[in-house]
């Protein structure tokens, strides 16, 4: 789930992003932060090599030294284009000669680092074998909220997300339910994204009738039919950041239990909206979106957390989840997604993508929580 | 570049890659193979999961003891689907359980196991975190050649993805070059590629004039003039297999020094194509090819390896390179793709998949190797 850079970012942007990120390095005790094309690099730098080989491309990142990237001197060329790149240093290596050790003579021999989740194994071990005094912590586990934090630009970007997504929620209201399978209506919503303007669809989950009872159910090839609840969350990336939205709709009239669950989710979704404040823990959502499910006597049928971050990919820290005692802070941007499952019925989902602001929360998604009912 | 499973093997099929993965483990003194999904995942179980994510997908190898596929519970209905599976155990996990302690009581604790290049550095730290007792290398270090002898199947495969770039090349030879540019006749090539069957293009090479003296030139914005040699070099996946072929098409007459520095390149491919026989060194395909273009006096314009393997995969080992001097195997498949190179001039590369078979080589590539003037 990487995303492509957008040309919104300077070279200034990404310099202040990597000085930030080594300063939160050395808080933690690390010697530095090795970064491998993905998500991260994509933040740090707005660089993505055309392809994820076996030649190391590595960014290094310490506190008070300038910020090194490591690449195979075939793919300088991309490297030097990158938006962040002005803010770089460029040092390649060329087929045949050993990147492990070109990279471990710009390490501290005996230093803690934090390296990006998705670096390649085999780059690890290179880096193990040249530097047998260093250990590594996964970046998301030393920096979890590395890139929580979201500046005024990726505010937008991820408000014109969230609007790209509502208007293709307002078209596939429009389009035919009963009688077409999942997989037709997921088709529709992943084109509509593409045509209000995401560049990566992620996931389009249609989950009918007892299918919306299984919350991790994807696309199926069932028959949508009349009387189904039908859960919809969809999501991927436009200019290079996320949406994640979910709405619940039914085909024709719903029974007065799909209603009032209906009605209980979107009071959830509501409580949890209104616990988002500065200051509040990342587990207070959860806990207020959850008892007003478990005050209905739901609570057994509520089986996830209740929200995820989202930024560069559509799925990072913070997590709003039982547990995460981190404090919110303005610019964080995440899901708020509580749902009732009841097992071989139906299901109810609704989702936004809320961000802190200093007077609370402010929604990214600003479609009916109502129920709609399509045909 | 991952392939997706071919329908064309059987859980037997899996079950015996299995084996000799294990086996050939034990030899080379692994108590075991630890594979991430990747290429090496689809090729031992046919198994790819949906996405790749932070939740650990791992299948753990030892001689001896049946396969055991560690999955995230909520995708074990995948791969209970996967061709492999019905050869595999499935031991799922759950989201807040600790994946690396339900691996690590799988696994010999002072053990040395073979992990795949491409897994996450944060399952390589989380497993030796919990067993700190092991140590690791990489896969294609360790077993090298595991996957480079295609059996019948394979080569079949190999055969018509082969055949369908054939076929790709005849169309393109028929398209307008001159006053066009590279990216359009590339897109030309990738849609002619799916159209003959590739689910996958992983490149497609034109660089014509002076952009084709650099082998690593892929496309650009350059409009295609009359005069121009132009370097085609393209492949992909067909039905999870793969195919890379090149030739060098000329925009209307060449000159006399174009034709010769043709002759000579075609002549190196024939060259090393006839190195091509069981028992021969790896590095003798590339000595072959290399001392045609050398004793013309072209060594130093020859600048890169003469080639590398394929299969589920369009770049793996076995390598045609000096120093490589591990034996051809008769279902070994690889390039020869000798080429010249000369600076702000042109290029030239000649390309075809060959097959060891036991009385020397067998082409999976057979358009013509003369070289063909286009419009």
């Amino acid at each position: 789930m990487t995303g492509t850079a957008p040309a919104s970012f300077t070279a200034d942007d990404y310099e202040a992003r990597m000085e930030r990120a080594a300063r939160q390095a050395a808080e933690a005790g690390l010697a530095g932060l090795l970064v491998a094309p993905g998500p991260d690099l994509v933040w740090l730098t707005g660089y993505t090599p055309t392809a994820v080989t076996e030649r190391l491309t590595l960014l290094i990142l310490a506190a008070g030294r300038d910020p090194v990237l490591v690449v195979p001197t075939l793919e300088a060329p991309d490297a030097e284009r990158a938006p962040g790149a002005p803010a770089l240093t460029l040092r390649d290596w060329t087929d045949g000669k050993d990147p492990y050790a070109a990279t471990a003579a710009l390490l501290d021999a005996d230093g803690r680092f934090g390296i990006s989740d998705n670096t390649w194994a085999m780059h690890l071990l290179g880096l193990q074998k040249a530097l047998p005094g260093t250990s590594y912590a996964s970046l998301t586990e030393a920096l979890p909220m590395l890139r929580a934090v979201k500046d005024a630009a990726e505010l937008d970007l991820l408000a014109a997300a969230g609007a790209a997504a509502d208007a293709a929620f307002e078209e596939i209201r429009g389009v035919a339910f009963a009688g077409r399978r999942e997989s037709d209506v997921a088709a529709d919503l992943a084109s509509l994204l593409r045509r209000f303007g995401h560049s990566q669809v992620d996931f389009t989950i249609v989950a009918s009738g007892p299918n919306g009872a299984n919350p991790h159910h994807e696309i199926g090839d069932r028959v949508i039919e009349r009387g189904d609840m039908v859960v919809l969350d969809f999501g991927g990336l436009k200019d290079g950041y996320g949406s994640d939205t979910s709405r619940t709709v039914h085909v024709g009239e719903p029974t007065d239990e799909e209603r009032r669950v209906h009605d209980l989710v979107r009071e959830a979704q509501e409580a949890g909206f209104r616990a988002v404040r500065p200051g509040a823990a990342c587990q207070d959502v959860d806990r207020a979106a959850r008892a007003v499910i478990a005050d209905a006597g739901y609570g057994e049928y509520f089986i996830h957390r209740t929200g995820h971050g989202i930024g560069v990919t559509t799925h990072e820290p913070p997590y709003m989840i039982e547990g995460e005692e981190r404090p919110l802070v303005p610019g964080m941007c995440f899901s708020v997604e509580p749902g009732v499952y009841l097992p071989g019925r139906f299901g109810v989902r609704i989702e936004d993508i809320v961000t802190v602001t200093e007077d609370g929360g402010r929604r990214l998604n600003n479609t009916a929580r109502d129920m709609v009912i399509v045909d």
